[in-house]
C-alpha cells in the first residue's frame, strides 16, 4: 500500500471503528487481550461479558449471568419464536435462517418485557438516588404507570403460569449472590417491593414472571436496558436451536400452524364474479 | 477530495460495483434511463424487468411477466410463509420485519420447486437443442430423474389441489402469448410434453402446479432458473404483506399456532430428579 | 371427519381466520374472486390493491399505484438494504434469504419515512377536517413539530440529492391525475403548503423527498400510513433483489463492506495480558 | 374442555410434538427436569447442551463445549455478518432484528465451513471404522476431494491469517482434554493427519482454521454435523450483539458500507433517452 494510497484507506477503515476486536493477520484481541489467552481460561458467559462490557466479569459475575441466559432458553412450540423456527426448518433453508426467521420476532412484546421491566426499575432507583424511599418510589412510579401508561405492568404476571416457576428461583438466587456481596440486591429489593405495591393496589397477586426475573439480575449486574433484550436473544437462541433441530430430525415439508387436513375460518366477502371492466 | 486521496476512495467505490444505478447528487439513472422519465412511463412489471435484465420489455412481455407475479401471491395461513407473518405481526416488530421472517422461509422446499421446475425444462431444451425429439429428450430426462433423483417432478402434483387452478389457466394464458409471437412456446411445450409423459408412467395424472406453471413463463420470458425464485419472492410478498396487516388489524399478542387454550403434545422423557453431582 | 372431530377441528381452523383468501382442493378465491378469474384480466399492482383493500381499484387507481411502486424501487449500494442484500449474497444463502436479510432493516429510519410522511399529512386533513384552513393547519402542525419533536420534518430533505429527482415528477404526475378526478389532491397540497411553510420558517428550501411524494400518493389513494411502509418494502424488493442477483453473478465469497485488503479502526483499550485469576 | 372436544384438540396438539419441553401451568421441565431445578445448578453450556442432546454432560465435557463457543464469537466489521448487524443497528429497527438479519447471513459459504468438516473428518472416521489406517483413511479422502471435489479442504487455510490463532489453542485443549479421557481424541488424529497430508501433497502448509478446530471438539463431543453450524450460530451471536450494541452507541442513520461522502463505480450502460413507446 504506497502512501498515496493511505488517506483514502484510512478514511475508510475510520468508517468502521470499533473497541471491541484488533486484528492483524495472525492476530485477534478482544478487549485488549490475545484470542489464545481467552480461550480455556475464560467460561462462555465471561466471553459474553467482556465483549458486551469490555472488562472481564469476575467469576460470580460471569455464573450469575449465565444463570439468567440459562433460566430463559425455551417456553414451547406456542411460542411464536420457537413455532417459526420449527416451521422454518421443514422450509428448505439453513439452520441459521431458521434461527433468523425466529430471532427476529423476538421483538416490543415478545421480548421486550425484559428491556421495559429494567427501565421500569431504572426509574425507581433514580427516584430513590432522589432521596425518596423504596416504597414511596415504587407506589409513585406505579402510579403514573396505572394512570398514564396502558397494559400489563412490564416483568410481572403470565397469562400460563399462575406462578412462574422460573420467577421465585431466580430471585433466591439473586438474594444468595447479594448476600456474599457479588451485587447490591437493590433491583431485587424494587421487585418485590413492586410485587406487593401491585398485588396492593389491584386485590390480588400478579406474580414477578421470567422478565421481571431476569430484569432484575441484568441489572444488578449492571447491563443496560437494551442489552437485557440482546441477551434474552442469546439465551432463546438455544431454545429456537433446540427446536430448529428436532424439528430437521422428525422430517415434515413445508409445516404449517395446523394439522395438514384442516384449513382456516375464511370470514370475508362471498363469492362474486369479476366485474365487467 | 484531493488528488492524494483519490486512489484509495477509488479503491473504495470500485468495491461496490453495479450496473443497475448510477447517482450522483439530484440525479438517478436506472440502467442508464433518467428515474424521472421512467415514472410515469413504464409499469412496474416493466420496471422489475428492467432492474432484473438491464433492458426495457416490450409492453406484451411486461403484461405477461405481471400475469405470473399477480397468480402466486397467496396461499393462505396454512402456508408457513403466511403463518410465520401473522405470527410475527403479533410479537411488536415493524410491518417490515414481519415480512422478513416470512420471506425467508421461501427456501428450497417452500420457494424453490419454479426455480427446480425451470431447469428442469432447461435440461429437455438443450437436448432439444442438440437435435432431439420433444418426446425423446422428455422421456429421458423423466428417466433419469426416476431413476436417480428422488421425490416429487417439480412443478407437478399438488397435496392440497387435485387440480391447481392456477395452472390451466396460466398455461392458457401462455399459449395466447405465444400465438401472438410475444414467446416462442417452447417451454409451454415441454411442460405439457412433460405432464403426458408422467401420466403415462405413472399410470395417472399428476397435473402442472403453480410453479411448474410460472416456471414456463418466466422460463418462455428469458429469466434464468435462479431468478424465478426472486421473482415467487416479490409475488408472495404481496400476501405476506396483506396478511400481516391483516393480523395487525385483528390485534393479538405473541399468537401462537395453535389456539391459546391449548398446548403440544410432550413425547419426550418422563419427570426425573436433577442428578447430584 | 367425524362429528366428535368436528368441534376441536373447528375451534383450531378458527384460530386462524381471514377474510382475504378461501381454499377449497381445487378452487383458491381471493377476496371472493376465483384466482382463474383474476389472472390475466387483473394487473399486477390492481391485485396488491385488492390483497391489502378488500376490493378492486379503477384502472387509473391501479396505474397511480404502480407509479409510486416503480419510483422507489433502488437507492444503490450505499443504501443499507442494498449492501446487505450484496454482502448476503456472498455468504451461501438462497436469494429468499438474502431479500429478507435487507427488507428486514427497512425499520423506522430506513423505510419508515413515508409512514411517518403520511401521519403527519393526516394531522393537518383532520385539523382541515374541523374547519383549519389549509395554510393554518400547517403551521400549525408544523409549530408543534418544531417544538415538540425533534429531527428532520418526515418527507423533506435528502442527504444526498439537493432536490430528488423523483419527488417533483411524482408531484406532477399526482396533479395530473387529480385534474382527471381520480383522486382529490388534497395530500398534493398539503406537501406543498407543508414545503413552502418549511422553506417560510427555515429561510431556505428544504424539498419534498421520495418518501414525502410517495406518501402524498399512497394518501389519495387511501392507504392507511402503516401500509405505506408495507408498499416501500414490496417496491425496494424490486431493487433488493436486482443487486443480489448481480452480486452473485459477480461472484466473492463473504464479501465485506471495505475492499479486502483494508480491515477497520481499531480504537479500544490497548493489549494486555490476561489477569492472573 | 368437554369430551366432544377431545379428539380435535388431541389432534391439535400432537400436529406439534416435542421432547424437549413439557408444561402445565405453573410447571416448566427441559427434558424431563424442573426448570427451577436446572436454575442454578447446571452452567449455560450445559444447558445448551442439554437442550440440543437431551441429556446433562460432564462438567467436562460442557467445560469443553463453553470453549468452542467462547473462540468463535467474533471476527470484526469486515465479516459480513458483523457488518449487517452494525448496519442494521442504524435502520430503525430492535436489537433482535439488528441479530437476526446478521445471523441470517451464516450460511454454508460464512457459517457452513465448521459442519462441512466435521462431514469430512467423519468420511475418514467411517473408513477407519471398517478397517483403514489413519493415514490411508485421510489420503484417500483427500485424493477423492482434490479429484472430484472443488475449492477448499474444508476447515484448513484462512484468507487473512497466516496461522489462524484460535487453531492450534484450541487443538491444544482438545488434546489436554483427550488426555484426561474426557474425550476420545480420533478427531484431533484426523485433523492433524489432514493437515499433514494436505502439506506433503501441495507442497506448502495449508494449517486448520477456527471452523476445522472447532468442527474437532463438536466431533469429539458427539455433535452431528449440522449442530456445528447451529452451535457456531450461537457463539458468533455474541459478536453480533456486541456490535449491534456499540453501533447504537455510536449513534448514526442508514450506516452504509463505505463512508458517506462516498458513492460506488457505476459500470453499466450509458446514459440514454427513454424510447418512444
Amino acid at each position: 500500500m504506497s502512501e498515496r494510497d493511505k488517506t483514502g484507506r484510512e478514511r475508510g477503515e475510520e468508517w468502521w471503528q470499533t473497541e471491541i476486536i484488533e486484528m492483524a493477520p495472525g492476530m485477534i484481541r478482544l478487549r485488549g487481550y490475545e484470542i489464545q489467552d481467552l480461550i480455556g481460561r475464560v467460561s462462555f458467559p465471561a466471553t459474553i461479558w467482556l465483549m458486551l462490557r469490555g472488562e472481564l466479569p469476575s467469576e460470580d459475575q460471569a455464573a450469575l449471568l449465565g444463570i439468567a441466559l440459562g433460566a430463559a432458553v425455551d417456553h414451547g412450540p406456542q411460542a411464536p419464536s420457537i413455532a417459526i423456527a420449527r416451521m422454518a426448518a421443514t422450509c428448505g433453508v439453513g439452520i441459521n435462517s431458521a434461527m433468523a426467521s425466529a430471532i427476529n420476532v423476538l421483538g416490543d412484546v415478545h421480548g421486550g418485557a425484559g428491556e421495559q421491566a429494567l427501565e421500569f426499575y431504572g426509574d425507581i432507583a433514580v427516584a430513590m438516588d432522589g432521596g425518596d424511599a423504596l416504597e414511596v418510589a415504587v407506589s409513585a412510579r406505579l402510579e403514573r404507570f396505572l394512570n398514564q401508561e396502558k397494559g400489563y405492568v412490564p416483568g410481572f404476571g403470565h397469562r400460563f403460569h399462575p406462578v412462574d416457576p422460573r420467577a421465585p428461583r431466580l430471585l433466591e438466587l439473586t438474594r444468595e449472590f447479594a448476600s456474599r456481596g457479588v451485587i447490591g440486591g437493590r433491583f431485587a429489593d424494587i421487585a418485590e417491593a413492586l410485587e406487593a405495591e401491585i398485588a396492593r393496589r389491584k386485590g390480588k397477586r400478579i406474580p414477578l414472571n421470567i422478565d421481571g426475573a431476569t430484569a432484575v439480575i441484568y441489572g444488578e449486574l449492571g447491563f443496560p436496558p437494551p442489552l437485557t433484550r440482546g441477551l434474552f436473544v442469546l439465551s432463546r437462541s438455544v431454545g429456537i436451536l433446540a427446536h430448529a433441530w428436532e424439528q430437521t430430525q422428525q422430517g415434515g415439508r413445508n409445516k404449517g400452524p395446523l394439522p395438514r387436513e384442516w384449513l382456516w375460518a375464511y370470514t370475508g366477502t362471498a363469492p362474486r364474479p369479476l366485474p365487467e371492466s
